[in-house]
């Protein structure tokens, strides 16, 4: 394969800023320096060169009530590139009574035609003795470290405590990781219906129907649940301070706790589904629902002082007509909106932009802190030699008026219609291969490859070591029971 | 009926100290005042005239695995007026399945003996329309407005999440209040069971079975479903910062939330599992179990700031033989200690002669406000014309030190024993009539009556005021959906 | 002196609701029961019988750059009185240098004209041996238990931390209490005169020289120095989160201290000084400033959950003209707004007709709370035989529109100017003299009395000897130094 | 200069764990990676590859009540190097009114004998127009971004709020940053005095004299002033809950805050001042002074949840017949223990072998932190190509027990004296020159060279751009004052 040269740049990673060209060749960076000369030369004067994004949450062609979500693993992943994010993990959702396996057999189906690459998560939505021991089949040959857990969703993928409780202990065992959508489920649930009962039943319904402690009571509850399992959490959307605080808290005590707030989240509030336009507001429904600027303000504090991670999208992308569904009742509007194309260019203009965030912290949310928690570090989320090519040079000049009339994905609408960015990818590139070439869509269908995650990630390990020496010892007694009083 | 002057004495109340006489006739405070006189006089000279002590957590002759706890109404409410307290409230305990009125009958018929007024909390053991529909009789007709919720003992009385909230809702209908047990029932039950599978078997693993970030998650998960319910919330045994701090977390948000000490939390600690005599420790387990001196701390300036509102016992008694029972399974072990006798002057002596609290706040926390809160306030927990004569004259200078072999209750052990008191009753009146005489016991059986009590406390009403206020609101729209991006 | 029956109303005090009549003679409640009789009845059916309000934070004639605000006592009282206040404790306030008593003298000279009783605060603007000395006589024979510390107002009044805990210490052994005004003075004083230098002169610069965070940093450096000497602290106008958080923590490690929120800064925001009419925005202007509903909703939950106890209003009253002072330079504005006549019918219109406080919790923050933690109660503050008959009839039904074309107060705006209260005094009784009759204002110049004020209140001494139990203990050694390693 | 290979270990740094040889020469790193060979082989099997430590925080040879510490820069950087540690960070500390240049030039001269490179802080000691002025020549030309702030030592090297405020305005004007010895002077002062004349003379008041909420006051207080300055605070010597909460509910706001607890504050807890032996005690005199093991809870806790950054050790050696100067009078005891020969052998032994921490969270808090905090990144605290060769080859089997005959510091016993470490240095290089040879120490004194720092640390940078963006605007008005109400 013939050799690359990203010329002139300023590298940017989680923790250094230098000036260095880089070479790429066969998908990896094969040098880095001064002077470097290859057989294409990417010029990327005035640009920070930096590992390409990570987005660990999105959910691409996802079965929904006989449908899909819209964006597939083709659509979805080139959105993603357009905005300069170069891996994706999509979650494997096994129908209750499912195999893992199975299931993960139909997410290799769907995933074959991406053009980035991608790994997945595997769902947790319902428990059993076959369960138990898939979830060693998933981790050992499927390359999978990841379970996630839905508290949400009652009567479909929500897992009770119990089963948590297993699964998380049955995750430190194997030296994965639980992940948990955390609303409580049953409180959403009756809440809801009581809510239809009322004749609330437009789009903001859905935002009254949970709550921010509706939140962040799960969240607790998972931590909880977590540390008494001795296993590390992820808590995916965090998007309240009330699930903030239990985090934070968490993290206060030494429990090893993440949470990843969206770029919706951050830039957007609940002021959008009072929009007299029922469209505006369902196309906005998701789970958790938008929050106001108070909540905004807790997020971007977590993502500057470190007890947030990782911002992510929750990509899961329906058109007008499948939002549509839910004319008349708010609980089925399909839940998830768009963000794969938008979330780097977002949070460079809002964050870096602003000074809530260095560069180098905008690269650790967006991409190296994510390789780390999910064990891929440094082949992904990193700029080194031998780490996979995928990289964006980022011109922090160039701009754009965000739009669905010219954006990749293919829905007909976008949630950040209207915003001014600046900061967007020169190059996107992809194991080496330019996907996106100043403005120019060069992805290549099928290009992209499946992630093996690797089990017992560091900071696991070092838990499961504290946990050993501090478990709860026996009393040895003698003659007992001994006497009185 | 004669009259009684209490003579020479301070009133200590929950906000006033002053001295005066109190004259009793037919069971009620006739007069406040100096200089008083009647038929008979007993000599308050050198002490405190308090509101008598409330225990609102009891379980006087308790169902338990084909037994019962061993104090009943009679030893009990007579150990209870040994040490000041004039009124107990006990819990009505439903079979699952079975109807709250019939219960109610059972417990009618345990409580005839009693030496002093009582009232019963009715458990939520199960959920049905059933309960929904005896829940309003219970209010209406039965003078019971708190219904208690148990979070723990799986497969016994605890109930889930959605009957938590579906019974809070009815709760706010009715105007009464939700009191909760708060452990998380699922993981006490799993991890008691690979305790035992452990090998860890011994009462100290009754402690390593309820940590408290079981207690805290649990309050936590209650407080947010009670405040979706737009209910206020009083959750018992409160034992530890964990749980603590989810009710000060709440309070600061304006959550209308209690929470309840008892004294043994509050004097004694978790060391005492770790005794090498089996019955020692076995005899100490109750849920939660005793916590760290910590967790005691902060217990102690709950109740000094408020965010912390009564001390209670949830008096359960069982004898070391019954406690033997567990022998070789810590979970066979029955659940309970004593109390009732000693949490006056326990909480005398460790709050108030250290200064940890005011005499007011110790007539607060002991008597009046749980008697604002279970709304029979001035009724009892008052010094006031027209008040139940549930009176106790208080010897600061009076002293003992606390042994099974001198006290009321049944049992053959007594949890306190060898700790040196300052600070007892030397008169203690029930309606009335003098049971303690300055050491001489004269309860007279039968003379309690049920204390029936109206629903629809001034908080609850102000927080149904403001839920109302704050409700959700529909956003109106015309021609849905409207248009476009 | 003729008796007065109030009749035909409730009864509502800090912890009791009932229906009863008062009767009233020679300024004191001589009777409370149904159906009394008297020589003059008020009519008080359908309204709420409660202790007169006590503001314990006002300023009247309060001496300023060679002028003084512009209420005194007789207009100042009588405005309170219109708002069913009856009792007001002012600041004595010496020059750097002047004698204690000295000032005292001041002050008394300048109160002989109060339409109500009073009493008076200390303030401690500068140290030494005489101020060390004449604390002593200050609480021993005048009657002053309570001594005020600025931390802000650089080079006037304020005073530094050495000073500080020299006075707190001198509190601790005379049985008074300190209050501060929390603010870092330095900070402040720094941050002005950067602000006017860089042209940001307007009377929004005010706020901007005092944000939250330099209230939040006093409050908590005071609290620390309380505790180290040993004696509670009340916080005067604590106006935001950062203040009350501080507050908050400190209770919860048992710590005595109270928070004062002011009507103001519950009811209005800093919106007001944005106001384009420079007039608008001075009228405004007060220490700590207006702050943003968030810090609203944080004083609110204060005062439900017992963290804050007492609403005041730091009346402090200067014409517009007057305000004009400071006219391109936002320094020279005399900081202070009126009150007085608003506080207990926008709390009762904003906070128990909303449902944020029960009626009982209306009557402890505006009156029966600040009369213990002054050490007056039950002489005020109480609804009791023996009490002094300060009593406000209140009318629920009873609503106005506040303006300043029918206040009492001699300025010319008011603050609250526009808001429709519902909820006023029906009869304001001062020692049982009608001052207000169903709007006809009635004082009498001179009728009111300074209430004299014992030291040693409960709280204190309870601190006093936890602390001396707790005290540092020297380890005793021999032969000194021992040994090696 | 010859070349070195270190062979067959595993390369640890911050974020990083791999099989590398590392190439060395002419004082850089020039290679990393498989195979690599050079004129001098170190044998690593066994070892992990990691960065030397850095100890931004010593006292070498400080002048001291007429004498000098006694680790000089010869002997402190020989133990620092023994330990593992390959640059220190010393206090330049003027004399009241001394210029900060010439202060400079004393400890210029000072360092010449050290082994290892190291860099300073400039104190901050009194302040003035020359201070002012100097500071920007102490940037720009000497090398050094950070000024130290004793909140305490009233008398001698404490500083004021408004010497603070202006200093650290100053420091954001120049991109410095900002350090403070965080306790209350004023009461530390006062208390120490009352002490003393209550006969409390032995080494435990010097822990009395300074308890945990002095030192939290003053961190609140740093915070604040730094925050209202716009620039980032580093707080030394974090040793308290209290100072940790502070710096943690800053850094939850978004504020810039660091925390810097000791290995000492990590390990040893307040029990030591109560042994018997004066000497024991005294040894042991340090400000902040050794606390309970709820502290220590919460430091390790803020290592792992990243709130706190960096691990020091504030190695300020005096000998026992210095320490004996304060015999009869605790404020005379020099302050300062050793350190720099243990700090990360303890921190291993009780972070890394116990699960606490993990071995790149090791690296991050012993070096890469601190390097990236104070600007000299990746020069110092990297494992890269273009590096410092100072690297520690560290041997997790090798153990040890520590003790003063043993130890390289001058000093005459160790205050971790008996405790049992696993995991030291096989070899530690200084800028390529082996200093430790498997035990043997090879230092060459004068080998160290001074490291200057550059100013605008990219948080810094962007923390300015969002101060810029949030500053407060003037209110536009025309026809001032415009008119009534
Ligand atoms: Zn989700
Ligand atoms: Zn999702
Ligand atoms: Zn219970
Ligand atoms: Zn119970
Ligand atoms: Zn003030
Ligand atoms: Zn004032
Ligand atoms: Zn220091
Ligand atoms: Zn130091």
């Amino acid at each position: 394969m013939a050799s690359k040269v990203i010329k002139g740049g300023t590298v940017v990673t989680a923790d250094l800023t230098y000036k260095a060209d880089v070479k790429v060749e066969d998908g990896k960076i094969v040098e880095i320096g001064p002077d470097l000369s290859g057989d294409t030369v990417l010029d990327a004067s005035g640009c920070y060169v930096m590992p390409g994004g990570i987005d660990p949450h999105v959910h691409l062609e996802m079965p929904f009530m006989g449908t899909y979500s819209t964006d597939d693993f083709e659509s979805g992943t080139r959105a993603g590139l357009a905005g300069g994010t170069t891996m994706v993990v999509d979650f494997c959702l096994p129908a209750p009574g499912q195999s893992l396996l199975e299931a993960l057999t139909m997410w290799d189906n769907k995933s074959t035609r991406a053009n980035c690459d991608y790994s997945f998560h595997m769902a947790i939505t319902w428990w059993g003795e076959q369960v138990f021991n898939e979830m060693e089949t998933v981790v050992r040959d499927k390359g999978i470290n990841t379970f996630k857990h839905f508290m949400a969703y009652k009567g479909a993928l929500m897992v009770q405590d119990d089963e948590m409780y297993a699964s998380f202990q049955r995750c430190a065992e194997l030296g994965a990781m639980p992940l948990v959508h955390a609303e409580n489920g049953d409180v959403v649930a009756d809440l809801s219906a009581r809510l239809l009962a009322e004749g609330n039943n437009g789009p903001e319904a859905h935002a009254y129907s949970r709550p921010p402690q509706v939140e962040g009571e799960a969240t607790n509850r998972a931590i909880m649940i977590a540390d008494m399992a001795g296993v590390p959490l992820y808590v995916v959307h965090t998007s309240c301070e009330e699930s903030h605080e239990a985090i934070r808290r968490a993290r206060q005590q030494g429990k090893r706790v993440y949470g990843e707030p969206l770029i919706q989240h951050l830039t957007l509030d609940d002021s959008e589904y009072f929009n007299k336009d029922w469209d505006h507001a369902a196309r906005r429904v998701m789970s958790p629902p938008f929050r106001n600027k108070q909540h905004q303000d807790s997020l971007w504090a977590g993502l500057a002082s470190g007890s947030l991670q990782v911002v992510a999208t929750d990509h899961c992308a329906f058109t007008t007509e499948q939002k549509r569904t839910g004319l008349g009742d708010f609980t089925k509007i399909p839940n998830g909106t768009g963000g794969l194309e938008d979330r780097m260019p977002m949070l460079w203009s809002n964050g870096v932009a602003t000074g809530r965030l260095t560069m180098n912290e905008f690269v650790a949310v967006t991409s190296t802190n994510i390789a780390k928690i999910l064990n891929i570090y440094p082949r992904k989320g990193a700029i080194l030699v031998g780490a996979d090519a995928d990289i964006v040079v980022w011109d922090p000049a160039k701009e754009k008026t965000i739009s669905a009339a010219s954006q990749q994905s293919s829905i007909d609408y976008n949630v950040f219609e209207g915003k001014h960015v600046t900061g967007l990818p020169r190059f996107t590139l992809t194991r080496g291969e330019v996907a996106i070439d100043d403005g120019a869509v060069k992805t290549r269908e099928g290009h992209g490859q499946f992630v093996a995650r690797e089990p017992y990630q560091a900071v696991g390990r070092a838990l499961s070591t504290w946990k050993e020496l501090t478990a709860p010892r026996k009393v040895e007694r003698s003659g007992i029971p001994q006497s009185g009083v």
